[in-house]
């Protein structure tokens, strides 16, 4: 056997035999320590500009901070990065990728490769890319970036990064389970030849660089840099700018880096990358770009519309076709294509019967049944000017009579008269005859491909377009004949691209009415709803046959995700070793869903079950593929078995000391100044809320603790563990279970839709989380607007509200009391203006949340005068609701807004009594003064009603028996006072004003 | 044509599949930067400790010095080195490096590929090794070293190193003429790719370094090195030790490195890359050596003698086959061998007749005609003890007598007795058998080849052997019998190996009669005396081809090198330009002669012509290798006329200037401080000559210049053109001919024979120049002992002596007094005895000069009362010459010699003139007082014997009738006084006992 293993050294000079043979310079790796193969000035500065650049090298990445010692079985402080730089992007990139597969002796079509979303951005250098993570059998194995900025400089023309991970590859192709194990060459391992070397310098990196010589270091190389680029030299600075990262990066892995300093050291880094960026592509041109200069693709050229008439009705398709779009993408594009499809038919005149529009991670297909031939032949009025301004007194034709004629090509003879809204006009009856299908199409089609968008659109080698991702070809049908369209670089033909190993991906169909037959004969299931049905009901089986289930309304965000990855699904059974359910299944199942995209199985008591059902796409090597994403799954449980171990040695007050490494921003200090603030808050909150001794005892324990768990290894590694991690680790240290709870709520709610806290504790730290979170952001990055939320203040405000309104004991507590406690915490200032909007935000928050609660507007409207004690809004609906069929309420209700009504703004309610002498008046002002001593601190909607009682009735006979508006000032005034103190009633209990009764 | 060239990745891609396929381990340059693959652990660290290794890397090796911008066609700061690695070395390492030319298409039969020898060191890394530059028809491509030593640890097993420079490889390949148009890929330069890299690195590493912060630098790395190596982390601590070099480099291309400084920086790099060697194989012995332990190879297993007589008498070979000596070495080694293999034949008594002994690059062969079949029988008398201790009284034998008959196996009786100088010995007389020619040879010849030695010695996997080079097989033959010696792994036997590139390299020999047809037959001439003959034969025949001729005599020394370097000389003509003719001839004739070993051809008046004659190795394909050494010189000429060019823009005084940057010695500073001081002496110096006013005008202009040509790139490139290129240049720039005559002097005499200075100007600049390198040299360096003469001081002292002695003006100077004026001017400390010891040393070796030119011994130590001032010498000399035959002088000097006899040592010679009385020792006193009188003063020998005419008539007489030992102590005392005063008479102008009369 052994010498059939493909070695990791055979296997880099496949990679350079390969993409040497397609046209790549083979490069050296940077003679100074990087990070990754981004950063090799081969990529960095050479995807900037004009010129064409292919590229091909190995690169030994450093990650100080992936040190382990060599012991963590996948983590190395240097690992071989294989990277390719194609410039301009070739139009076939992937395809081009998979040959790379095959050259490594990976059967690209018994395997399930995917391309899955994954953006990339390196805020360091002012860079960004869209693209996947390629998925082998499960397992990432490349980064496929379209490149758009580097260096703050957007990039024309875009070129393909390709990062091969080359130990994860070699690993999944020997089948070995420690990169140590890796055959490197014949007879000798990956650890042999580089074991010390990674024991070495994780040494240096985590424990005994030195940290005041490699701070001066990173002042040294960031003065070079600078220097360099003033003396307008880029490839030096760049240099330095790469001595700079990795030094940056050495004292980072040594928790060296403070919070102003990151922020410091990112800001300078990004500057002297935009310099270096600016500086390079100024050479260049200086240079006279001596690589050449790409020339922007042609585009296609129009094709001679059919004159034709046709037969009808035929049924209409329209293919795009793209590279794979993430689910939400397709989604949303599948929308976007029905309406704008839906649209450009109601622009023509053709009859056609119901559109449908499916969507495939590689395409989005429009079809419209029953498209008419020809459009009706039609007659349309052109309007003139008027027949008063037309002709002159002689009745001669005048100028804007003769013009109107002449811009329409007939003699003023040939008009004719209209009436127009009363008025006569001349006008001109025109005929125009139906236009055929195809043309018809082809012209109200011709916008609708580059109308579509995403959230985050890229470029490719396309000079005009700009979507999620490329679309590599159109295809549009009605009938037998193609439509013509032209869309920038591309012309619809007859051609579709099936799944990328059939035997013959590319297919002509003949009709539109052949496309989804010959599309489902090639397997894909483009409806996304029988794609949905096809996965439910084959995992349903598969579970079944493993004696157990899928939670397919639990599961279905994730079923939903699924549906868009695959175009013909494949589901598998998988299954892992029973000793990792030793770990907490929240560690389990948030594996599968999140990295792996698996359904988990559980039994009938909802107990995880030690297998998994994997959706591949197309027809795989079930066998092979089940072995591959099994191995994957094994790996990362191993991973998190490591973790998981690590952190159970770690005391949590020690593992909370971490979070000082941690930023939580750049002017908000650490996570651990963060979690100090919440601790802090919550105490200060708690006083409000009249905790039991026991609950004072449990939040004070968990207020030292809290938010340790970011401290932790299976934290950092899957984030969405928070809370659930430090309940476990606490629980595990021996906390009592109220504070591990305490520690868990203070995460909750982590989504629409996500548990509560019960415990008073846990919904104090909830609390003081958000107000520290909503305070501090607003106050440095602003409130969010429109559909930008990078922060996801909405989501913390709306966890805000929903605590509150859960927890009666915090009904007490205002929200802007909540405000200024946690904005007096805050490094940054919050200014008495911000802590407002914040107010305003919260109400809007809490609006919206009522009315998506179903309650009626008007009655919302009516209790947000409470908007600052959110469960107070709750109690005073809750009265309402009972009261608002009441008559004494309703007639209480009317009174207050008849009396609101006539009062003028700004009337004060002080009258003088004296001038009040009709009988009525003074009996009102007798009810008055009574009701208002009765409702004086009233604050239940109830018994403010009961204490009105007699005020409904005295008001009545005053408005029966009394004319406000009389002559006399003293005595209107006097009469409107009167009315003012009725108006003033209640007013803190209910916006009555706002109630329709 | 285009799709033909082997570009440069391609090259490399044939590399790494040649050596990969070959055991190697194919690894990544190392991720900062680095001067040369050496540098890179996977050889540095690797070489070290018993674990094998085989590894191949490309290496982009940064050479700050080389900065050129990107101008000079063969220069270039980042050059890409191809290196390999192969521990323990293989047995075969060229052969296997043979086949990595042809992998990369290169026919080795067709071309002259040889190995040129050329040793390595690394003083700051405590690393050297042995070996050859490679030659492709005359290209160095490649060094090829056995590595011997790193870190100063002994390597065991030791490893062969090949650095292929991958630049010239290609530039050879492709037929291009500078470096920016390598084919680097398919329509790619080398240009487009790097082209501006080379010229902003040269910028940053000659003009834009900042010193301040490069300085800081190289603190910071060499504290993080120390503080690795205490850490004992050998990665580490190795990865800061190249920083440190390459920080360095940087700061001594920036001309910012102080003399003091480049000494601190050496000691300390080579004490931490020592310290970092020794960790490292502590730290593989403490992991267990991973990668396992080199087997040491096994001794070759005796072979039985044979026993049967042989036949006789027939002719003997031994022949030692190595790897290319160098023809110093190969000479010497035949000389070893003649005398190793006649005192073997001594010692058995073997008739045989002449023994003649050749050597070619790669053999020794030893010819041993008519060796007898058998030693003569012999009889050998064993001596007993005396007989007188050997029987007792009773006459029985005693304990000697019988312990040395049991010593002898033999009983009493059978001993005889013998007389031994006149006693009587007890004695056994043994009768010896001759051992057959092939037992005798092996017993005798069987340490001779391991005593073989040369100058510098080296290891290779051979576990007992040391010799110049690797011996790898040896053949011995007795007529047609194998004469089976054994040297620690190798086994003589008939086989022997021709030219590598031969057909049947392994070649078997039927008898040793055989061996030199064969070795004839493949080509190759043994004797040197006839591959001499052949190649000045060959070669005046191609250069009267050409109308001109070779200087045979003049190039003698090259001839003999040339001799040694090949076994199959294959002499051919190549032509160049001649438009380089117009380069200085001395530029010309150096490039060819010394870089190389071309033989120039001149016309018939002795001048150059645009030709030249270069000796190939073997049945090459001439017209292929003619093209290449073309191409060479070609390439080397357009260097030169690159500098040549460069220099001629530069004036003198500016490039004197750069002589701050140029080291002289660590502790006598840089060679501008060296040629102030030269100039400041020769100033003084001058006042002794009293030189004309012209004469001084000369020396005060070129002593402002002295030595500026030594910071031009010319003798930079071309050390040997040391003053000729100071002349050309004077005179570029206008200095006047005598100026630029005085500097050009002033490094006169360069070697043994060489001119003397003609001007005083230029003898007065030379003779400072000597007197400042001895006093510096001898104070802090030492004078020269044995063969070890490192600084040349040798040559420096008869140089002196030689211009001394040629210049008259010069008499008046002695040399104490220059030495004195050289010392106080050195930068350390010269005591009076160190310069005592010098003024001996310059004694000792003026005596051997006049020894050489052949004055009689009695002569040359009668006159070297003057060496301190050698023109002296001269003069007085002559006159002896003329004097000596005079009997008048030769009367004065037995008068002197016969005073001085009785004389005793220490006597005064003042006297009591009273206490003299008898008549001739007052009439001698009378002519002592006279005689005195008229040679006070008198320092020439012809006056001196002049003014004495009267003393020996005076003297003889004395002696006739006075004994001067009288009885009186004051008669002797007085007498002996007047005897004194005749005996110092003319000591200060000869030694007068030294003359043999």
């Amino acid at each position: 056997m052994e010498q059939h293993v493909l070695t990791m050294q055979d296997a880099l000079a496949r990679l350079d035999e390969y993409w040497t043979g397609r046209g790549c310079l083979k490069v050296q790796p940077m003679n100074t320590e990087v990070g990754a193969g981004t950063l090799n000035p081969a990529t960095f500065l050479r995807v900037l500009g004009p010129e064409p650049w292919r590229v091909a090298y190995v690169e030994p990445s450093v990650r100080p901070d992936d040190s382990r010692y060599g012991e963590n079985p996948n983590r190395i402080q240097c690992h071989t990065q294989y990277q390719v730089i194609l410039k301009p992007e070739p139009g076939d990139p992937q395809q081009l990728y998979l040959g790379s597969l095959e050259a490594l002796g990976i059967d690209v079509r018994a395997h399930d490769v995917r391309f899955v979303e994954d953006n990339w951005a390196s805020p360091a250098l002012g860079a960004w890319g869209l693209g996947w993570e390629v998925w082998l059998d499960g397992l990432e194995i490349t980064q496929f970036t379209y490149f758009q900025q580097a260096g703050g400089v957007n990039l024309d023309p875009v070129a393909v990064e390709l990062t091969y991970g080359v130990e994860r590859i070699l690993m999944a192709l020997q089948g070995v389970r420690h990169f140590k194990d890796i055959a490197y060459a014949d007879g000798v391992t990956y650890g042999e030849v580089f074991g010390q070397a990674e024991y070495e310098m994780s040494r240096y990196y985590l424990d005994d660089a030195d940290v005041a010589a490699n701070r001066t270091l990173l002042e040294l190389y960031t003065a070079e840099a600078q220097r360099m680029i003033d003396e307008r030299l880029p490839v030096p600075a760049y240099s330095y700018v790469l001595k700079c990262s990795q030094t940056f990066n050495v004292l980072d892995a040594r928790g060296a880096v403070s919070t102003a300093e990151r922020a410091a050291a990112f800001a300078r880094m990004r500057r002297l990358a935009a310099g270096v960026a600016q500086l390079w592509m100024q050479r260049r041109a200086e240079l006279g770009h001596p690589l050449g200069v790409v020339a922007t693709p042609e585009p296609a050229q129009a094709a001679g519309l059919p004159v034709e008439a046709n037969d009808g009705p035929r049924r209409f398709v329209l293919e795009v076709g793209t590279e794979e779009m993430a689910p939400a993408e397709a989604a949303s594009a599948r929308e976007q294509l029905d309406r704008l499809v839906t649209d450009a038919l109601a622009g023509t005149r053709l009859t056609h019967g119901p559109v449908a529009v499916y969507a495939t991670p590689r395409r989005l297909v429009a079809v419209v049944e029953a498209v008419a031939g020809r459009e009706e032949d039609h007659t349309r009025l052109v309007r003139g000017p008027k027949v008063a301004a037309a002709f002159d007194a002689a009745g001669a034709p005048t100028a804007a009579a003769a013009g109107f004629a002449r811009a329409n090509g007939v003699a003023v003879e040939e008009l004719e008269r209209v009436d127009v809204g009363g008025t006569e006009h001349l006008a001109l009856r025109r005929h125009e005859p139906g236009r055929s299908a195809v043309v018809a199409l082809t012209e109200a089609l011709g916008g609708t491909v580059a109308a579509l968008r995403s959230a985050k659109n890229m470029r490719w080698s396309d000079p005009q377009l700009a979507f999620t991702r490329p679309i590599r070809w159109l295809l549009a049908l009605w009938g037998d004949q193609v439509v013509p369209l032209r869309v920038s670089t591309l012309a619809a033909g007859r051609t579709t691209w099936v799944l990328r190993t059939a035997d013959h991906p590319a297919v002509t169909v003949d009709s539109a009415e052949a496309l989804l037959d010959q599309l489902a004969a090639a397997g894909i299931v483009l409806d996304q709803a029988r794609r949905r049905e096809a996965i439910v009901a084959a995992a349903t089986d598969l579970a079944a046959s493993a004696g157990g289930t899928v939670d397919v309304d639990g599961e279905a965000a994730l079923i939903d995700q699924v549906t868009y990855l695959v175009e013909a699904p494949t589901p598998l059974l998988g299954r892992f070793d029973p000793g990792y359910l030793d770990l907490p299944e929240a560690v389990l199942a948030t594996v599968m869903r999140k990295h792996q995209r698996y359904l988990p199985v559980r039994d009938a008591s909802g107990t995880l079950q030690p297998c998994f059902i994997a959706i591949a796409n197309g027809p795989v090597d079930v066998a092979q593929v089940r072995a591959g994403n099994e191995a994957v799954l094994r790996a990362r449980y191993e991973d998190a078995a490591f973790f998981h171990r690590a952190d159970l040695g770690v005391p949590p007050a020690t593992m909370r000391d971490r979070l000082a490494k941690l930023t939580f921003t750049d002017k908000l200090g650490s996570m651990l100044e963060r979690a100090d603030r919440v601790a802090d808050l919550a105490g200060t909150l708690a006083e409000v809320s009249q905790p039991t001794p026991d609950d004072r005892r449990v939040l004070d324990r968990a207020r030292s603790l809290v938010k340790f768990d970011l401290g932790s290894q299976m934290v950092t590694e899957l984030t969405s563990l928070t809370g659930l991690m430090a309940r476990e680790y606490a629980l595990a240290a021996g906390e009592p279970q109220p504070v591990a709870t305490a520690l868990f709520e203070a995460e909750l709610p982590r989504h629409t839709g996500d548990a509560l806290p019960t415990t008073l504790p846990g919904a104090l730290l909830s609390l003081a989380d958000r107000l520290d979170v909503l305070t501090g952001l607003a106050a440095t990055v602003g409130l969010p607007t429109g559909s930008s939320d990078p922060f996801a203040l909405r989501r913390a405000a709306l966890g805000l509200l929903a605590v509150h309104r859960r927890h009666p004991a915090l009904a007490g507590l205002a929200l802007s009391e909540g405000l200024r406690h946690a904005a007096d915490r805050q490094p940054v200032d919050v200014t008495p203006q911000r802590l407002a909007e914040i107010g305003q935000f919260l109400t809007g928050r809490l609006e919206q949340v009522l009315t998506e609660e179903g309650e009626p507007v008007d009655r919302i409207r009516a209790v947000l005068v409470h908007a600052d004690r959110p469960g107070r809004v709750d109690a005073i609906l809750a009265q309402l609701h009972k009261l608002i069929d009441r008559p004494e309420f309703r007639r209480l209700a009317e009174t207050i807004q008849r009396a609101r009504r006539i009062v003028p703004a700004g009337t004060g309610i002080a009258y003088d009594v004296a001038a009040l002498t009709e009988p009525a008046e003074v009996a009102l002002h007798g009810v008055l003064v009574r009701t208002r001593q009765a409702a004086a601190g009233v604050a239940d909607l109830e018994q403010f009603t009961d204490a009105t009682t007699d005020l409904s009735v005295a008001v009545a006979e005053f408005f029966d028996q009394v004319f406000v508006m009389s002559d006399d000032p003293a005595v209107r005034a006097a009469r409107l006072g009167l009315l003012a103190g009725v108006a003033e009633l209640g007013g803190s209990i209910l916006a009555w004003d706002q109630l329709r009764i």
